[in-house]
């Protein structure tokens, strides 16, 4: 039984999604385990993990624009202290949730065939962001 | 140490919650694990798990209408290659998750007395669902 | 390689977040782990588990009223069983979730410099609330 764990970093263009299926296959895919867990936690407040369709395009802004329904910005949060894209961030990362876990079977990803992963930005401006990466396995 | 892994399927009668606590229960015993981490992932992008309430039967359609609030069907998604009820599924599938986590402790699941693993199918039609299981402990 | 499980108890004061980074940290550190996966499970169904902002204080209300008002109390649940606060919890503890995981990395719990881990309180009144913690690692 082995383990590896690592901080890999992501540029983000402002609120949206950005996939890392591929970084995060090809770092668990260096610790040349055959079976084993594979554990993401996104180490930010305002950014957020996700596992969603990896096809069809249009998916990405429909679930941004239900998010921004959902945790809209306005002038009824007590905390703004970095403008009025604060808080809902906190709040969109909530509901996305900042942890993901994928088994490792057969020396690959247990993901089913139309899951991708998915770093969620929910600040309006540009961020680098950090996800912590653990595997275990044999 | 040691580990399980396995792709579990489920039948789903279309859109609803489905327990599964018994059958996740009985295959992790098959390991015979006294302590350790069971990890469940949904291979899909419109159904997702969740751990709830399994005494009162009413809680499960008060989930569902409650979801069918926060992520309605309408005119106002780009996505629809499937129906109407395609991206609301897959916002329910954000919102609930897709990966659970249950320690085993004394050679159980330690889960609290009220709390069942529950498969939900966001989706109008009945489904196969695939639910990938891995085990690790000693 | 080693493991270690506990059950962790906290008394809630009500609708609200209760930190327990230090009690959580305090506990992991215990099993001397350099390198592992710590996996929290909060046993209830009308409590739950999330990562938030652990400076600002005023973000703690702003996470509260949010969950208030997408899941509000009200007429319109089969579910009462408990009382009006009761299916309104179930529903906030779906949204924010039962699990979390956090890598260990170099002896420390791998979040983010902002980061704090909070057990979420729904119901209105004070409660003792468990949370099954598994750590595994070397």
């Amino acid at each position: 039984m082995k383990q590896a764990s690592d901080i890999l970093t992501f540029a983000t263009a402002g609120c949206g999604l950005v996939e890392i299926t591929r970084e995060v296959a090809d770092w668990a895919r260096g610790a040349q385990v055959e079976q084993g867990l594979l554990t993401l936690l996104c180490r930010h407040t305002s950014a957020s993990l996700l596992i969603q369709e990896n096809a069809a395009p249009e998916v990405r802004p429909d679930i941004v624009d239900w998010l921004d329904r959902l945790a809209p910005e306005g002038p009824h949060y007590r905390h703004d202290d970095e403008g009025p894209d604060d808080m809902p961030a906190h709040l969109r990362a909530i509901l996305t949730g900042v942890n993901l876990q994928i088994p490792i079977i057969d020396g690959r990803l247990a993901l089913g065939t139309w899951q991708g992963i998915y770093l969620a930005e929910h600040r309006r401006r540009p961020h680098h962001r950090q996800v912590a990466v653990h595997l275990i396995g044999a």
